[in-house]
């Protein structure tokens, strides 16, 4: 996509071959800045801390980690330690999981001195792929878009989005937001309201970032207001993103997705997740109790960082010193209350049936 | 309630007898500070900027700038003036517009000299009866927290809570919070999920504060958290205040309360809302659609303020400049997703019958 007139994806090789540049998602939406990682432990660092997420991002940079490393020795010892590395960073998003399997089968079945090749070939078709499963998510997607503006009798779609899954949280395109980028684009006028998301503020800070950037109108919110809004009839349809999906379709997203679906469905309004299949766990019967919950730092809701009236960044404390706080980063939404997933090859049902009609390789 | 060892409620009449102390809210949890109020603009500033806040107290606050008006001119004009003023501070809370018709009617039903001496003696009785509805709203509503604890096979009972509905937003004990805090002192082990209450954060700068003061065990959590607290088992019971109740149980409160709502029901945990009978708007059969939201400025989302690590409070933006932003304050929650209504008479079926089962005189 296109930041300042130049276009991006979320991550690259960079020029010497040898390291990947990032965007640093941390610094938005007050400073555009790349950064170079050049390592297994830069990677891991760049997860941990948020400098990349999404969990079709975290697929990719997980892949690249894994290809720094064949790069830096290719032994098999060195390359299960910067799996086990890069498996450890995040719990829940299955995605890095999913690359990393998908890194090692090709590279340690490769041998010794094609392993470097392979393992940055193999980073790279996992970004293509997902760039392409991406754009096909938008045109699978924007159909619905197309339908519901079609059936309203006056003013703007309007759509609600929960966290980022737009392009930033992917390496182009996005997944929640690829149908949205794709209706504009043809005419359809359309308005997303974007929770903001706390604790990190990924609407806030990359949802409207990246809308404004596109020329899409949109309206940040706080979390506590889309039950409000779907009550007075102003959001038509919620589409957001996911972390893993399990097999019967029950969707772990980021917290605070359960309580959207939740009002939607009290709202009569069509509640969509948009993913890519490398996003789905196929090994888990049901989400529910099951997707494990990644508990994230509690000084992520105790202090905020933002923009000072000088210009600088500064971090203030919300709540006072020594206060109890937990901060779990995902919940789960039971695949009752989806309205249905839209993947790459399609829009399914959000059950085991309707996954496996898509994925009919699935069911064997 | 006590703070830092020294009991306070939340306003009183000054020394001087003709201003009154407010704490000034806007500065917790990082500074403890009274401010004196000695007008009718005093007042309103105060409500507007939510130095003072919570429906009870906002009750409490506009009867002594009334008697504040009383005590420079206590002419009709001037007493009709000041009410236009006060009762357009803030549009959500009935109490505020409950106390302003009483004082009105007793102090301009009272000869021009005795119409001071009258005005803060209404006002004094104001927050009196205040402090004795919230005090029996605690009575009332311990033997819900008994019976719950009781029930429990193992471990403390978790009572979750959306902003501030505890003594910081009446003028003593509190709504919501009186319960627990009768229960606390009863011995019956209990913690408390504080959601923090974007975007002003009432919850983790306010109730947090109270808890702690009062040694209550207490997690703040973000307001998307609940729902997957609820999903897991971790909340045994919600409580929340109210802002306005219509005559059919339907529940005005600050935002996010709705989605508590539905993430309770979801899960088979008990909604209660607690309120003393001024609270209640007798002339709404409905509030869905009917009681009027206020959105306040969106500068609440764009704009945190906190502590910064060198001690000083500093603001932050934590949207990009020039975003759209939208701030509606309250939500509606509809009286079937309510268990039940704790009020100063005891607990009511969130219901047209269930109130006037209590409120006899009302259905006159």
């Amino acid at each position: 996509m296109f930041v300042y007139g130049k276009s991006y994806r979320t991550i690259w090789l960079d020029d010497d071959g040898v390291s990947v540049r990032v965007i640093d998602q941390t610094l938005l939406p007050h400073a555009f800045e790349t950064r170079r990682l050049a390592s297994v432990a830069d990677v891991a660092e760049a997860i941990t801390s948020m400098r990349v997420r999404g969990a079709p991002l975290l697929g990719a940079a997980a892949a690249y980690g894994y290809a720094l490393a064949a790069e830096r020795d290719p032994s098999d010892g060195n390359l299960l330690d910067a799996f086990a590395t890069l498996a450890a960073t995040r719990p829940t998003a299955v995605n890095l999981r999913w690359a990393l399997a998908r890194m090692d089968e090709k590279v340690r079945g490769s041998p010794h001195h094609e392993r470097r090749a392979a393992a940055f070939a193999e980073a790279a078709a996992i970004c293509d792929e997902d760039v392409s499963a991406c754009e096909r998510i938008g045109r699978n997607g924007v159909g619905l878009l197309r339908a519901k503006a079609k059936a309203k009798s006056a003013g703007r779609l309007n759509i609600l989005t929960h966290c980022n899954a737009g392009w930033l949280a992917c390496v182009d395109w996005g997944t929640a937001l690829a149908p949205i980028y794709k209706a504009h684009d043809e005419g359809i006028a359309l308005h997303v309201w974007v929770d903001e998301t706390r604790p990190r503020n990924q609407g806030a800070a990359l949802t409207a970032f990246e809308l404004a950037a596109h020329g899409v109108p949109y309206t940040i919110i706080t979390d506590n207001a889309g039950g409000h809004l779907m009550q007075g009839g102003q959001v038509d349809l919620c589409i957001v993103g996911s972390d893993r999906t399990a097999a019967n379709g029950d969707v772990a997203n980021k917290i605070g997705t359960y309580l959207k679906a939740l009002a939607a469905l009290d709202n009569a309004v069509p509640f969509y997740v948009a993913l890519p299949s490398s996003t789905i766990d196929w090994t888990l019967a049901r989400g529910v109790g099951a997707i494990p919950i990644e508990e994230r730092s509690s000084r992520e809701i105790s202090h905020v960082t933002g923009r000072l009236e000088s210009g600088g960044l500064a971090t203030v404390a919300v709540a006072a010193v020594g206060s109890n706080l937990v901060n779990p980063a995902f919940d789960v939404t039971p695949a009752g209350y989806v309205t249905g997933l839209i993947t790459e090859r399609g829009i399914a049902g959000a059950s085991r049936e309707g996954l496996l009609a898509l994925y009919p390789e699935r069911g064997k």
